[in-house]
């Protein structure tokens, strides 16, 4: 019996971002082929302009049909979901029929998804500002999606050189941050981490470690009263239900190369506190999964790129681990 | 001529804490002897109970003279800065006693600093709790230090794995980051990096890149306002002063291998930002600087850790590389 290949839906993108380059690379690579099926939700006329452009091998696309997920054709499969003229293509800047593109095309990912149609869905970078000109309303990927499958608290988790890190909060200002560490997002966060990890990463009994938000986890109260108003209540909470998790701890310290190797994810409460040390470790093989979902997805940790859509040296390096995680997740489902 | 080798101050730090410890390991190491000599701020009496009890080679101390510096003895020396019973060493918990003692520690090695008797202090960790109980009006090292130098922008830098990275603020509360977060503070912040740059690390020109406080660098004001409010305008006007600065970057992605190679030095904006990066690429090799001083001074990157004081495993590293930091400095000046 030939491995399982699940059949993944791969959004298009921003089509005037790198995203139909970096999934067209992915396309074409071998580990990527030979983990998944791919459906690419996307535009077969914007795909081959910049397939031509930076002489990408453009891969056979073989027309999704309501039967295809049954059959054993290995793909990749196309399906359209909102015309969208080439000239967007390469085009390197937002607009509102770009938006309107990517809005689309992860809306008919989704669907897909929740329908069973397809096991994952790995979405390529669109525009924020682009999102906004099309007057879709909402900022981001995650927003639109969680909306989609009516799940209230999704988490972006990042994958890559060897952690797994989890975020209480995601774009919002510093400034906003004590009001947004609540006891209630710092538990739900810890909740849904533990929950997928079990489901999603096959981690048995997971050991979780939050991180403060403050220098030093607070120092009991001297740098900062977050700490014990709302995240050691709530990693308590946690731990009284029967779940392996610890802290807060001193964020710098917690991500030494000793440290981290004891905990199977790290909670950490601000964007940066997590990204800067899995960019670090995996500039460009970093991936996102957002957690607390009913469906699988993940996707690259960089964006739009518009400043090299035409030059033709987008790395695939982080949309192929989005897939290959992706598959591997859907492996175990 | 045998290589210069400086005249450096080492405080002895908190007795009850690991300071004695990492201070004696540190003088028995082949390149710190090599590097300085060096001029322990301490006591006999606790340094022997602290060498017995961990069964580390006791140094013979001469006692430091008015014309020690003069004179081409190796050293060590000892020169005590107030009395202090044997019996706090290896306590492991802070006392008005112990804070007392390391304050008058810092003192005199600071004075000594100041008078040119040695070219660069060296402080082992202290306790914020003892110096509190023994009412020294000083929240930690930095503050003393800055005060009998009449420093008015002391900078702490940290050096380690490749990196160097200052801090616009410490040891704040990240909900008091939007008000300290100024464009003076950020200014002189980058100005005294540049300037001890040049004179205490040779750098002739440097490069200097400055991160921003929220995600993504505040995304042109969708995540925060604070860039375009007080980093930026810092940045201009420093590089309109003729200075190489850059800035403000998403911290995450200035972390990164690739990118941190292109400065000399990075400005961050909080404690963690920093650290993390540091804490992560040099573990037991970190050392801290504190620049804008009329004098040299470096520290290990770690505190008392009074919870391991009588297990003779502290790890001498952080105070190694201190040492010699210390004594490239005092090589410069």
């Amino acid at each position: 019996m030939p491995p399982f290949r699940p059949l993944i839906a791969l959004t298009q993108g921003d089509p005037a971002g790198i995203g139909p380059e970096v999934l067209l690379r992915a396309l074409n690579d071998d580990a990527v082929r030979q983990a998944a099926r791919c459906v690419i939700i996307g535009n077969l006329a914007v795909l081959r302009r910049v397939a031509r452009k930076h002489r990408i091998p453009m891969p056979l696309l073989a027309p999704m049909t309501l039967t295809s997920a049954l059959e054993s054709a290995p793909g990749p499969f196309l399906a359209e979901a909102a015309p969208c003229p080439a000239s967007l293509a390469l085009a390197g800047k937002p607009s509102a029929e770009s938006g309107l593109a990517a809005a689309a095309a992860v809306k008919k990912a989704v669907e897909m998804a929740l329908a069973g149609t397809v096991q994952a869905v790995v979405t390529t970078p669109l525009s924020k500002e682009a999102l906004h000109r099309a007057g879709v309303p909402y900022p981001g990927h995650t927003e639109m999606i969680a909306a989609q499958c009516k799940a209230s608290r999704p988490v972006m988790m990042m994958v890559g050189g060897g952690l797994r890190v989890a975020l209480v909060t995601t774009h919002a200002p510093m400034a906003a941050l004590p009001q947004r560490v609540t006891r209630r997002a710092v538990y739900e966060t810890i909740l849904v981490t533990h929950n997928d990890l079990r489901i999603r990463f096959g981690v048995r009994r997971p050991r979780i470690a939050v991180c403060g938000l403050n220098p030093h986890a607070g120092e009991a109260g001297l740098f900062g009263k977050e700490e014990g108003a709302a995240i050691a209540p709530a990693v308590r909470a946690a731990y009284d239900r029967g779940l392996c998790c610890q802290g807060p701890f001193p964020a710098d310290t917690l991500f030494i190369p000793q440290r981290r190797a004891q905990f199977d994810a790290i909670v950490a409460m601000y964007h940066d506190q997590g990204t800067i040390p899995v960019k670090m470790l995996a500039f460009e093989s970093g991936v996102n999964a957002t957690l607390g979902l009913p469906i699988i997805r993940t996707s690259p940790d960089h964006g739009t790129a518009y400043d090299i859509v035409r030059k033709g040296v987008a790395h695939p390096g982080s949309m192929i681990a989005a897939v290959l995680l992706a598959a591997e997740m859907a492996a175990r489902a």
